[in-house]
C-alpha cells in the first residue's frame, strides 16, 4: 500500500470538491491537495457530451446546466474560469398539459391555466414565500414552526392549500424537474429551506431573467471542473480511485482507497452527496445525528433526455420549444403517465438545434424500467404532441439515467423526507474534527445548484484555511460564503403584477366565501 | 481467488438467512448450500450475551427477544429447535408517564390516562384496525386509499384522529419501541401494512396473552440461529465474508466476496435489510423500483438496555416492572426529553433479576451523541422515578446501539418513508431472475418480528426450490408461507371491552357534539 503525504485531501471532484481544491490553491499555491474521485472523470452531476449535430458534432449537457445572474456564486466562477454564458431561448408559443391531458398553448409569462387554476397557483406562490421568510438557511429546525412543517409532506401542505388539480399538478411537476422527487417525498420544511437558499419559488422555476434558468455555459458544464483542474494540477487529481476509509487521530487524517493507496494529510473534505459517505468507514465513526441524516436523505430520480435535429422546427413554427407537463397520458400500461415533466429549447450557442426534456420523480422511476427502445419511442411521441410529427425525425437521441450513474445513483439532489430535518440537520455541514464537509445539499445559498456546489466548496475551503493557514482567510473570503443572498437588482415581474391586480377581485370575492368547501362547490376543478 | 462451487448462497446468516438454508437442507440434505455472514456471528438483529447475575452470570438478549401464540412461524420453529419459552412478567403495578411527566401508576389492563385520552386512544386503536383491514399485506399499494394513506404521515393522521396529548404520546412511543421511528417519519400506509401483517394493532403493542411480547426464549434468542447452523452444517456457515458482489447470467450466479472468494451457485437468496443490498454491486443492476426501495427504507434507531440487579425490588415493591413513557424530563440540555420509552422486567427464567429499558426514534440517536458515562446516568436515574434508589444499584449496565452494529446500522426494522409504498413496494419481495429476497422486510406475517424473518426465509426456500428441485415441493410448503394470518383462537380481552363499554355513552355523547373543535374547547387536554 503506497502512502501519499499531502495537506488537504478533498473526496470528489464534481463541482464543489473541484471548487474548494481551487479556492485552497488559489490561497497558497505552495498547499498540497490531492483530489480523490471515484469516477473515471470530474464533473460529479455535471457531464457534457459530444452528440451528432446539424453542423457535425456538437456538445450537450447530460447533468446540471443552468445558471442566473442571482447566483453570485457560480457566476463569479464562470467569468474566473472564462466560460461564457448564453441565455436559455424562451421567445414563442409554449405548451401545458396538466389535468385532463388536453395541451394548450400561450404565449405570455402567465401559464395556461384556467383562472382559478391561476389564482390557486399564484396563492400557492405566495404562501411559499410567505412561509419560507420565517425558514432561516442556516438553521431551518429552529424556526418556529419547525416541527409542525417537517412533521407534513409538501403534498400535505398542497392539498391544504390548493384547490384545483391543475395548478397542483404544476406544483408536482415543478417538483420532479427540479428536485427530482414526488411532493409526496419531501418534508415542508425541507421544501421551504430550499426555496429559502433560492431567495423565493419563482427563481428556484422560472427561466426568465435573474432567475435559475436564465442561462447555459458554452461548451457546457462540465467544463466548470476540467478547468479548475489545471490550477490545482492535473497530477494531484485522481480518478478511479473511490475511497473505503477515512481515520482520524490526533495528529492528522489517515485516507485509504479501493485501488490500495493510503493518504496522510492534516484536514479532509468530502464533497459527495450525504448517501455517498455511507459507504465510506469512518473512524471514529460519523457523530449519530450525522448518520442518520445520511440514511434519510436520497438522491431524487432524474432522467435527462437531449434530442438533436437539422433544423429547430419548433422555432419555425414559432414555438419556443418549452412544455410542461403531467406526462399526458402513457402508451404502456407499467407507467402511470407518459414520461416528460418538462422540455426546452437546448439548441447550442452554434445554432445546432435540439430539445431537452426530464423526466423526474417517481416517472424517472417507472420509465428506467422500460426498454430503452420503447422509452425513446415514447419521449419521442409524447414531443410530437407538443411540436408535431418533425420532433420524430431526429438526428440523435441521448439519454442519461443518473439513477445508474456509478457512485452517484440518483439525482438532482437529495432531499429530506418527514420526520429528519428536525432533529438532525444541525449536523450537515458541521466539521467533525479534521473532517469537513461540502457537496451543494450543505449550501445556504442555491442549495442543489451548481452555484450551491461552489458555496459550499469555498466554505470548506476556509474552514480549512482558518485552520492550517488563519493568516490567509479574510473578512472578504468568510463574506464569499455568507448565507444571506444578495440578490441582483430584480426587474419587477410585470405579467405577474398585472395578472394578480386583474385577479384580485375574483380573489377576494374567493375570500369572502370564507369557506374553503363553498369555493370548491363552484369550481369544476381544471 | 478461490471459486467454491453450489446449489444455493444465502446472504446474511440472521434468522431469516439462516430459516432458508435450514429449509433448503431438512427438504434435501443433499444440497450445498452456502451461507455468507459479513459479522463474526450468526443471529443478525438477534444477539444473546452473558452478564453478571445474582446467581453468577446469565445470559440476556440484546437485540429481538419477544415471541407469542400469535406468530405460528417461530413458535412453530422453537418447537421443532427443542427451544423453551417463558412468560413476560406483568403482575403488579405498571407505570405511565406522558403529556406533562408526571408519573402514575395503574395496575389493570387500562392504560393509566384520563378518561377523555382513554376515550381518545381506543377510537385510534378502532380507527386504525378499521383502516387496516383495507390493506392486504401482499399488496398494499393496490388497495383504494393506496395514494391518499401514503401521502401522509402517521403523525398527520394522528393529528387529524386524535385529540389529547397523553394518547398521542402514548402512540408515539409505541412507534419509538416497536419500529425505533418517530410517528412523523413514516408513512400511513406503511403504518397500516405493519398492522395488518400483525392481524390488528393490540397484538403488536401488548404484552399480554396471544400478543407479540408474550413469551421469551430462554437461554437467549440468538440459540434460534445457532441450532440451524448443526443442519445447515458449521463449514456452510461462513462468517466474517461480506459479499461483495452478485454476478447473474443465462446459466447461473456468481457472488464475489470482500475477503476475495467466489461463489459459483445456481440461486441466491439475499437475507439482509433493504438498504444492505445497496453496498452489493449487482449484475446486471437490480430494476429500478426495487433500487428506490432500497434508498427509501432505512432502518430505525434503537438502543436496548438491560440492567442486571441483585434483586427483583420491584416486585418486593409490588411492581411490574414495566413503564411507558415520553422519557420525562431531560437531565441533559442536548436531549428533548430522558432516555427511555418503554421498560420491562427481565428477569430470567433461572430466577435472575434484570429489567431491559429501550431508547427508540430520534431519542436513541440524541441520546447516542452523548456519553456513555452520561446515558447510562440518566437511564438509571429514570428507572430511579420509577422503583426508588434501589434502581441505582446495579450488578452490570450493558447497552446496545443497534444503529453502530456493523453492516446493521439501526434498529429494529426498515420502515418507509412516505410516497413510496405506493410506487416502488411492488418489488420488494419479488425474484429477480436467479435472485431471492427473504428478510423480516420481505414477511407478509410479522413483517419486523423474528417469526416474520421465519415466514421469508421458508418463503425463499420454497421458491428456490420450486425451480431447482419442484418434484420436492408440496402445498403444504405453500400454506407454511400464506400471508392470511390465521390467529390462534384469541380470548375476549375483557378488560378492553368493559372499557369500550363504560365509556360507550362518554364517547356517543363526545360524537353527537359533532365538531372537533367544540369537543377540544371542552377538553383541558391531559
Amino acid at each position: 500500500m503506497s502512502t501519499t503525504k499531502c495537506d488537504v485531501v478533498v473526496v470528489g471532484a464534481g463541482i464543489s470538491g473541484m471548487a474548494a481544491a481551487y479556492r485552497l490553491k488559489k490561497k497558497d499555491q505552495s498547499l498540497h491537495v490531492v483530489v480523490l474521485e471515484a469516477k473515471d472523470r470530474v464533473g460529479g452531476r455535471t457531464q457534457t457530451v459530444p452528440m451528432k449535430a446539424a453542423s457535425g458534432t456538437d456538445h450537450w449537457d447530460l447533468g446540471g446546466q443552468w445558471v442566473g445572474r442571482c447566483q453570485p456564486h457560480i457566476m463569479a466562477l464562470l467569468e474566473e474560469l472564462q466560460l461564457k454564458i448564453y441565455p436559455q431561448f424562451l421567445q414563442g408559443i409554449k405548451f401545458m398539459q396538466l389535468a385532463d391531458h388536453t395541451i394548450s398553448s400561450y404565449k405570455s409569462d402567465i401559464p395556461s391555466l384556467s383562472v382559478l387554476a391561476l389564482i390557486d397557483l399564484q396563492r400557492f406562490i405566495n404562501k411559499i414565500d410567505e412561509l419560507r421568510r420565517e425558514v432561516n438557511v442556516e438553521d431551518p429546525w429552529l424556526c418556529r414552526h419547525a416541527a409542525e412543517w417537517d412533521a407534513i409532506t409538501m403534498d400535505t401542505f398542497i392539498q391544504q392549500t390548493m384547490w384545483t388539480k391543475g395548478a397542483k399538478e404544476a406544483v408536482e411537476s415543478a417538483g420532479r424537474c427540479m428536485m427530482g422527487i414526488e411532493t409526496t417525498q419531501v418534508s415542508l420544511l425541507f421544501y421551504l429551506m430550499y426555496v429559502s437558499a433560492a431567495d423565493g419559488i419563482k427563481n428556484l422555476v422560472e427561466a426568465t431573467e435573474f432567475t435559475a434558468q436564465e442561462f447555459k455555459i458554452q461548451g457546457g458544464s462540465q467544463q466548470v471542473s476540467q478547468r479548475m483542474v489545471s490550477t490545482v494540477g492535473a497530477m494531484n487529481v485522481n480518478l478511479d480511485e473511490p475511497v473505503s476509509s477515512i481515520i482520524q487521530n490526533e495528529t492528522g487524517v489517515t485516507v485509504k482507497t479501493v485501488p490500495g493507496h493510503k493518504y496522510e494529510c492534516k484536514r479532509v473534505i468530502c464533497a459527495v452527496p450525504p448517501p455517498a459517505l455511507g459507504h465510506i468507514d469512518f473512524h471514529p465513526l460519523l457523530p449519530p445525528q450525522k448518520q442518520e441524516l445520511i440514511k434519510r436523505m436520497p438522491l431524487g430520480n432524474m432522467i435527462k433526455v437531449i434530442i438533436t435535429y437539422r433544423t429547430a422546427f419548433w422555432r419555425e413554427q414559432g414555438q419556443s420549444g418549452e412544455a410542461v407537463s403531467n406526462g399526458g397520458p402513457s402508451l404502456l400500461p407499467c407507467c402511470d403517465s407518459g414520461p416528460l415533466c418538462i422540455v426546452y429549447d437546448a439548441t447550442s450557442p452554434k445554432g445546432n438545434p435540439a430539445l431537452v426534456g426530464f423526466l423526474g420523480g417517481h416517472q424517472a422511476v417507472q420509465w428506467a424500467a422500460t426498454s430503452a427502445v420503447d422509452r425513446q419511442h415514447c419521449v419521442l411521441h409524447q414531443l410530437s404532441t407538443y411540436f408535431g410529427q418533425s420532433a420524430l425525425e431526429v438526428l440523435e437521441y441521448q439519454e442519461k439515467d443518473w439513477n445508474v450513474e456509478p457512485y452517484t445513483r440518483g439525482g438532482p439532489v437529495c432531499c429530506l423526507g418527514t420526520g429528519a430535518m428536525q432533529y438532525f440537520a444541525a449536523g450537515l455541514r458541521e466539521p467533525v474534527n479534521r473532517v469537513h464537509f461540502a457537496g451543494t445539499e450543505t449550501a445556504t445559498q442555491w442549495c442543489g445548484y451548481m452555484s450551491g456546489a461552489v458555496q459550499a466548496g469555498y466554505r470548506t475551503a476556509i474552514e480549512v484555511l482558518s485552520q492550517i493557514h488563519p493568516d490567509l482567510v479574510s473578512q472578504d473570503d468568510h463574506d464569499l460564503y455568507a448565507s444571506r443572498i444578495i440578490t441582483p437588482k430584480i426587474k419587477a415581474n410585470v405579467p405577474w403584477i398585472k395578472l394578480t391586480l386583474c385577479l384580485g377581485v375574483c380573489v377576494a370575492m374567493g375570500f369572502a366565501v370564507s369557506k374553503r368547501g363553498a369555493i370548491l362547490s363552484l369550481i369544476s376543478p381544471k
